[in-house]
């Protein structure tokens, strides 16, 4: 009978959300403490229909509220009085070594929340060491996106973290080897492939301005009319244009880069994914945007860690705020985390700055949270520190 | 003590549900998206009296609030990277081939939502490919609703959905066989018992020109006096009427139609009703309507599942309204599923065309659902993409 | 961290009430189809002290709680197409039968919901085939009680149903004996000894006029002064004076007449009771007002079947509001049900015809809910009805 | 997405607390029958800021809902007409007696809540023969409390409960040491040293004259600036200044008292802490003040009873506000309870006498329950009274 009601306060916050959003704060009010605080702010600085795109799940939103709800299955069981001489959070990951087990998500259209978009963010992201996974759909071009991360990080006279490109499968290979050559070609190192959201609803029109400015040139499909046998979506020239293991297949073999996909959720997925080639994978359901009552990643992951072993690299995200969070992750077999939604939210609230900021505290806090648990690194996260009800 | 607050947005809808509801629309409005959307307008589009008579539920409610409720116990297992050429949702049921597993379900008095009743609902499913169980209780007589059915496969040539008719069980046998005969002569194919509201309570008094068109001249009963014993209900003429597993044995041998039985929730109710003759059953709790707190079609499918081995026909309906929800149906044994409630909902918002739209949304979602598994047909639909928390 | 917010509407009623209630109805209003009706009609027919003070419980009020979800962990499995002829809610018990397994529980000070207090309780279940606990705490002589269901019971040209007579157990041997022997000469049949509240806390007053009638002249024992080793309620007279094990030995010899023990929550208890001598038992947590966190009895239920086998006697009370609250009570093992509260509802609300109206819906619910369970006698209300989520 | 709601009513309260606070009351109302309603009080008594501070839990609050939700796991199961003749809530602890196994929880700055602070605790603790374990942190020198707690005793012509230390292990050894040598000269019995607040978060400002009255002329940390590797906490002076096991094993070689280790929450720190020569351990998460998802203490204590054997003495807190909440503990296998919070809200609502009253409260719900269960001595609470759901 309807839309349940979600105990969420911010779901509420977004039905008030002025038709006149707040600009972004020149400073960083002190009482900004967590992730949530960006969120609940950010409902103040965004247009209410930008609002509801980016904070909207698919359905009824089941998704959406298991996202966060899953690591509340899991309470934590610390080690005192631990010795934390030479703590790290760094980890190695394909080869390279990482200053934290913490990335940004690709997400579309980064401008939505403010006009420097991906710009802001990678520059927020280099200077807290964080990668960035620069989405298909950036409102950037992704060559400039690359130069804004290489200058922020000569600028701090810091390494620039890897760069990695996400790909949506476009209807053209041409487009698709296109993308690749010019991701190369501006020094990413990675290319994510995600496999989850061919297909989906949506109402959201971009505001005018905003482009996906890599594909300037390139077709896009959309169902329009009906096909036979009174199928609406089977047979159309959409369903048709959606990625199969074949173009995993031919993706493989088309580039030397690092290959990784993202949107797995089953074990027998992530073992084809190994099978065709990808170096890694993302489990993700696509933060509960595309297939209302997927089962959540943090569900899904001792699954495909037992089915793996203990080496295969395993991303996730979805629902991720809090240091704790990530620790649950680790803890549960996965090597790195992805954020999403609070890129958003830190540049409408407070632009780059808020960014890094935003970085900064989830940094902080799963430090903090691994000195309260006793563990000195990543690789110490394990099961034996989960309990459930 | 008392009724449960229910945290469900339509409930407190039906509360202000204005005495002068509006008209149904001329447009379905672009922000219509899912069934919900239909349910939370419809309390507008309705007086108060029918909403609170077509939104109840039995006692306190919980069999109503269980019915959407356990769909949350199942969370849904995708498969990527499908090749989905030849996707369809189409099904073979009792040697007859349809579009969708999708029907729409008995419901007496559609005239309680719009004037054109069963007249407008018949046309809206002919139009999308989906069949229509006609009720006893229907406001129309059941030769009209047929021929509009007939009328609509013509206008848009295209095939007529094979007809249903739903009988509830007369006092007067000689008056079950009229109503099979006229069913026969009117091209219905089947019929479809209803085995589980014999006796139900209700304080709903039926508007102004709003009547059962099948039944004038038959005789009903209802009860007004105690019998023996200091009883109540048992030992009167009403409990005296209601259908027995003789009836269904009589009923056998009166019609060569196939035979469903509606109102099934135990394996061994099953097995008897195929024992006696029913060619299929559906399992229902009469969208929680009948006796509070029996248990929802989804826990009882299962069981019945196993029981009556892969083949035997098995239906369900009560709280279906996404197409994951028909998904998680199909996944757990059903062969096709019965929508009931939406169907007054969206006659009540935008008539003929809101109740085509509202299966058209049905058919788009679970096209899309299927296509974001991975599953090409219904028979690909089993327990392996189910995962409970 | 304080008060849990309980999600149930009366609570809320509750704090509402106006400091003038309304007065009894003359007419029960077309509207009260359910017992959670005259709760909610009686919050307006009571003060707010009386209000607060009938329906509070013991703490945080979680036993409260509790005893009316515990009946949600249970689902119903009908038996469809059942020929219902002979069916009967009839039961034996202690070697008397009784129309339906339905009593009104002991409660104290009647007079709090309505002038006519216990006097018109007993007319009314005289009038619906159900008999009356008379308590100890009644704001009647028990000898005019008795007298009233006679009365009724000629009126009606019907037989009085068996009376039965609570014991609060006194501080005094002779008091306890001078009670038996006027329940004895009234013609009280049953001594029910409550052995759960010997001891609690309260801060309501009794209005002006409402007296314990029947101990008028005995000595009533409260805690003031602190006893020895900084100990509060150990060691005080109040504690002195609880019953124990050996009261019922001594009640056992005092008495010919049937004795049930009201007030056990284990089997072990259960099984002592037998033991010493009790007939039958009322399994009660008090309705949730002694002591917070007590099982509620329904889960107590099974177990104590099972340790006292399928021939003990069983009552049960707490929470009971509904048809098929008692099925599910019936199907676990109890041999009858205890209804409580809902006496003062229905008395605040429309006097001795509210009372008989609520145990005419009770009685009718039952009937409709065996009726739709296919159960033709509460002998064939056993598990198998039963399913848990 | 952001923060849950929490369904409790104090939590509202906190947002409403007025910024003129009301005086503590010079009476204790009638209506103050829990520890819940000095809570609520309480809100009315602090300035928002304070009320903030002392109410809020780490991160998202999970683990301060849970530390009282974990309560509702288990209910009692009582034992009817025991003799409860001799009854105590008398226990015996590392060699001396108390008369219940109830404890104040050392509580930083008590001035926060009334001027008094912790003379007016100990002063009330005394009153009703419980001991307080006194904080490093508190607002009055442990001299001067030491010494109000023998004066009261004096007058009140009482044994006066023996004294308990609570240290923070400060960066400087010779800091610690000062420490002991001081709370050993002023006649404290026993060392509580907290091992899991080392470091965390904090925005809350002391106001002006509250300050750390044993710690002046002490050298304290905080972090400031970020050490190497992009680490924010790892490698700081503050991660180098917290406790280890060395610094346990220094503190046995340097004092007689018994040691007592507080914040353990699994068996095998549990083990760790008997082995370095710890006498006892307190079952603790700090409130939910320090790491949000820590598992309840309530949970920990059923593994860590079973690690480390029948005789070892387990306290625990975190979330009791009820005499069944201690009950629970005690079956459980805790020998005794600390109370942290509500020394606060007691204080604030109604100074020395409220404090008083709030333990009083307390000890009578014990020996109630106690009472209403059937056990005459918390050696009788063992884990047959809980049944759970």
């Amino acid at each position: 009978m309807g839309r349940k009601l979600t105990m969420d306060m911010d779901v509420a916050h977004s039905a008030s959300a002025s038709a006149a959003p707040h600009p972004p704060l020149d400073q960083i009010p002190a009482h900004i403490e967590t992730l949530a605080d960006y969120e609940r702010l950010a409902a103040h600085h965004m247009d209410a229909a930008t609002w509801r795109h980016i904070q909207s799940g698919a359905g009824h939103g089941q998704s959406l509220i298991d996202n966060r709800s899953c690591f509340d299955r899991f309470q934590l069981i610390p080690q005192m009085l631990t010795d934390m001489t030479g703590a790290s959070t760094r980890i190695d990951l394909l080869g390279q070594s990482y200053a934290a087990p913490l990335f940004l998500a690709p997400v579309a259209y980064l401008r939505l929340a403010h006009p420097d978009g991906e710009i802001a963010a990678i520059r927020a992201a280099t200077a807290i060491g964080v990668p960035m996974m620069v989405s298909t759909l950036s409102s950037f071009r992704l060559e400039d996106i690359a130069d804004a991360a290489r200058a922020a990080a000569e600028a701090l006279n810091r390494p620039c973290p890897p760069l990695w490109f996400q790909l949506y499968w476009q209807a053209d290979r041409a487009d698709n080897e296109r993308l690749i050559r010019r991701a190369e070609a501006a020094g990413y190192g990675h290319i994510v492939l995600t496999i989850d959201a061919a297909i989906k609803r949506s109402n959201f029109a971009l505001p005018h301005g905003i482009t996906a400015e890599n594909l300037r040139d390139m077709q896009r499909i959309s169902v329009s009319s009906t096909p036979d046998d009174g199928q609406i979506l089977f047979g159309s020239p959409l369903m048709q244009s959606a990625p199969t293991w074949d173009s995993l297949s031919w993706l493989r073999k088309t580039t030397d880069l690092p290959l990784i996909l993202k949107g797995i959720l089953s074990a027998d997925d992530a073992r084809k994914a190994a099978d065709h080639g990808a170096d890694a994978i993302v489990i993700s359901n696509h933060g509960g945007r595309v297939l209302d009552g997927l089962l959540s990643p943090l569900s899904a992951l001792p699954l495909i860690r037992q089915a793996m072993g203990p080496d295969y690299p395993l991303l996730i995200d979805s629902g991720f705020r809090t240091g704790t969070d990530i620790v649950k992750a680790l803890a549960l077999g996965a090597n790195a985390v992805l954020i999403g939604r609070p890129q958003l939210h830190a540049l409408a609230v407070a632009a780059m700055p808020g960014c890094a900021h935003m970085l900064h505290l989830l940094r902080a806090e799963l430090e903090l949270a691994m000195a309260q648990l006793g563990r000195t690194s990543p690789a110490q996260l394990g099961p034996d520190l989960l309990w459930s009800p």
